[in-house]
């Protein structure tokens, strides 16, 4: 019986590990970006129906599991508040040097909001470079002002 | 006697409330991008002379001050582990629900290793949008591979 | 100098206790509902020119308080991550005992995705009742679904 | 043997995802409210012998589970203190925001005292709104105040 | 300029060793109890006009002071969730140890709610015993049930 | 095979709800107070082996398990430092209320000192009141004075 | 005006090395072993008025402070949970590799019950050793056991 | 397969509990003080070829446990930074209230340094008292100085 | 169903201690330094296929286990920021005491910037030494500088 | 009247800054190693009458900050148990990442013990390198083994 959804999780990971699957191979079958196909194998959204039932086979999980990756589930993929892993970290570093920029900037722009982390999209790149090749990330999210009532 | 960068950040932001400057003016003062200028201002970045004795003659800011922007600060913005702001929150919560993501694609296209947050740069711009308008930001940073040895 | 927005909320607590004024009565200088107009106040919602120059004149701030309430706030009024004032731990307690129950209930009427804390209104009464009077409070909020891409 | 009330929890979700029952449902064979209901299946509330063993049926629960669904649980649903969840972590930005103003406005229309989480009723609604549908949640709790002795 | 209530408690506490007034003497002048008197001096209640006037020309507070007396403060009255004071962390560690206790009995002769602790009221004596005089502390609380809805 | 004692606290648990025993009737075979002897059960007070043996046969549990009973615990019976449910918290929100004012009244009656956590007793009964029944608690600790050396 | 307990003790500890004054000559003053003497000091025990007087005038302290000392300080001298000092941290870690050692012998020799921390005293002295001097320590506290009720 | 050194602890609790063996016993076939001896199964130490297979005879482990058992292993004997535990809590509180005293008394007499953890020897006896027998605890450990270079 | 990679590391290292082999014989077969070696087995490092089925060979894992040490591993070996087991605090404790004097000397020789942990090396050896032999540490990490942009 | 080392840290730290010297220089006067030096200055180690009266006169401190430097300070340079400085981040992560690695290398050299924090030294050099310059920091500390008694 699967109790929770992070075993549905750990159940795609060791498949994936062992059949020697890619994300971006998983994400043609679902039929979205590798970002949120990714995302929606390690918990963190919620898949249709067809979406489900083509991870499924592809990775071999029960109806069980097929089941559970169409709820929505109890998102947040890190077991610590501040990450350990460094390549995490570095992303929390980022939030933590600029956030205050962040902050002053958009507020510049835009006026009192903040940026939606849920209407949001990503891209995720390589980018040649002599001096060494970059990881290129494009971050897009939507605007929200508070509003007076 | 100034004792704690965090002083100077106070002055800065003091200053530039009272004086309505914007971040995007003290940038051409600094002449940088209005990303890397507004770090520098909060204490994330350290100056040269030149740009320090340019935003002490914009501000008003005590010789002293002007010496204290020119040490390397000690780092970190945010006064908490988990920020409270919302708009710094969504940031945060970008990396606790896509930090797991983002270390799967990073590795997959690139092996173990990081995305350097040190030789890394970004870029904040308003996107139009007839739904609402957006927040883009490009970050770019160099990956760093783990090596053997 | 005023170096942190916070010393402006003090500012205002103290003139309001000095002085007896009422929070509604801010909000009729401000124009916006009682709810907008304290958080605003207490450092949470950026003001107008004219939003912020009625306070002042009524509380008497000094021209430098007035320029700080126009500036979006660094927000979050709480000093510790659980409150330990019992009025509002019970609202930390309604999150915590009723947390899950909204996510499975606005889940099961909208799909996968938020209820707005941004484009957010709130509404606050007294609810007469012979056993004891209530405190009815209305809370709206745009619901943002989670999208594919 | 079920040594923890997590456990029946646990039952419940998994049950339901694989029954695909919506928690309505429940409710009317709980024959209480949806958000009360609710609430009492994920642990949070005591059932009496009647609505216990209407859930277990419904739901194929074991005796051993009907049993520990009529415990008062150890309460609080959430796994950390700050949620990770976006949409439940959005409730407790409404109490980091605005906790300091639900006190204030409390305290002014009601003297010092608290709202109670214990004498309390909550209802959520879909309110339909042409520029997005909005979630709308009524709350209701007793006002209890401090007395002096 | 008082911007804290726990400033009026640090001038009450000073004002009380210099002139070496006990707390059971200030009880009287606020015409409570020495339990309740205690409390909203050192800033966990709420005094009337009369009793913060009466305080404060005890202690020689100033108009300010005592006007601050009569706001309802932001309660919890330790600096660290678990507090180092021996004699504080004894009372912490009843809770700790017997926190499971009180829940099952209360539990048992009430059904599912909670002891509160706004209707609540606190006497403590000296047990004189010839083993050694005891500490003898007698709490009332009123129960209140969880409601279904 | 038993490695931590709360497993038997579990297998207790379990096995009260599953027969329906009441806390004040797992008392009587202990031959103490309904308060020591549940305290006792949930892994707080080490009993002897007649005790062990009598909550032995009542409940059905193994030799092992009653060898454990016989064993001082590792005590303290709450998952968090700050406990997340509703009843218990009350208590605890008593300690961060009233800490300050238990240590100032023990103080002035009693001199530098603790009230005892060990040699200690507690007695709760039910209050009838016709505005609602009330938890009326009895705690008596003898109190303990730091002495000079 | 003095407001805290730890404005004295760093009143103390600034005079006595303005003053170049050891804690063992302080213990003179105080009549006590210098243990006592120094906790008291440094704000962990209470004086008697004769003691407080007589550090008062080794160090010229003023009479509020002489006031303050004669008060049960608020306990605890450490800034954090887990000490960062190398030499209390030692202490720290004994008490965390060697607590469970304790817990087992303690109750092995004397039943469930604690070692006061309270009828409680220690001596500090040097031990001479060929292969390096040896810090001694003898504490000595009472066995408070738990008591059936 | 034994996958980590709490389990043979446990094992070792759990069999020691069963067949009624005390510390000094095992301590004997140990030829160790009871107090090392006990840190040794209780995770802290390591032992020698002999001394594990003398302890696994006696409590009938298995040739992994023994195995375990010559292990460095990681140390630390407490769930929780601050133990819950009120013996061991008494031990955490000493270091709490004593711990700037030790501090500067061992400064006083040694100059900066710490007093090592690890070059370190406990005993612990009943001390008869006709007011109460007393825990008498002797700690010995080396003075080492920091060094300048 | 391997689900985790901490699960491989158990096996290694129940594995290791069943055999009796040791770090430097499994650096052999991996053909890195000890140190890489050992940091790999212990889920910090991914390794190649030939070194996953070297050590796979050596401790008989099973395919499964060879699988998941080819893959990039969530970092960070501590089960608690600040570690408890005394030889790894040390390294903690010396980050906190030598923390800042490490920043200021890498700013005086480098100027503003980091070094890194991932272009990193080490070495450790047994440096002989008549008055104790000392553990001798050698770390090179590339030195990073903040770039303007 | 400095109350508390930081303050003196404070005084160095911004006189240096003023006066542009650097910490070779001033390690220079003391007369020590940079390494030595520098973590003396801020507040880790204890200074010679004869270091502390150098240092004075080279940054023109008072009598009083000279004194406070030959004391043993309460040592710990950093704000929070996790750095949020990018630079000394990377040596926390390197504890982080190598923790377990350094414990089983200690361990398989030299048995159960630690490396000394204490006796201790490091030496931070540049190493030129064409692909980027390095850090290169030696460490050495002395083994320190577990005694059995």
């Amino acid at each position: 019986m699967i109790t929770d959804r992070t075993q549905v999780t750990a159940m795609i990971q060791s498949a994936k590990i062992s059949k020697g699957i890619k994300w971006s191979e998983i994400a043609v079958v679902i039929g979205q970006s590798k970002e949120w196909s990714t995302a929606a194998c390690l918990g963190q959204m919620a898949m249709t129906k067809e979406q489900a039932e083509g991870v499924g086979k592809l990775l071999e999980l029960s109806d069980e599991a097929i089941a559970w990756l169409q709820i929505a589930p109890y998102k947040g993929s890190l077991p610590t508040e501040v990450p350990t892993d460094p390549l995490i970290y570095r992303w929390y570093e980022l939030v933590s040097v600029y956030g205050t920029t962040l902050k002053e900037l958009i507020h510049e722009e835009f006026g009192d909001g903040i940026m939606s982390a849920i209407d949001f999209s990503m891209d995720l790149q390589r980018e040649e470079d002599p001096k060494g090749d970059r990881v290129h990330v494009v971050m897009s999210g939507k605007f929200l002002p508070y509003k007076m009532y």
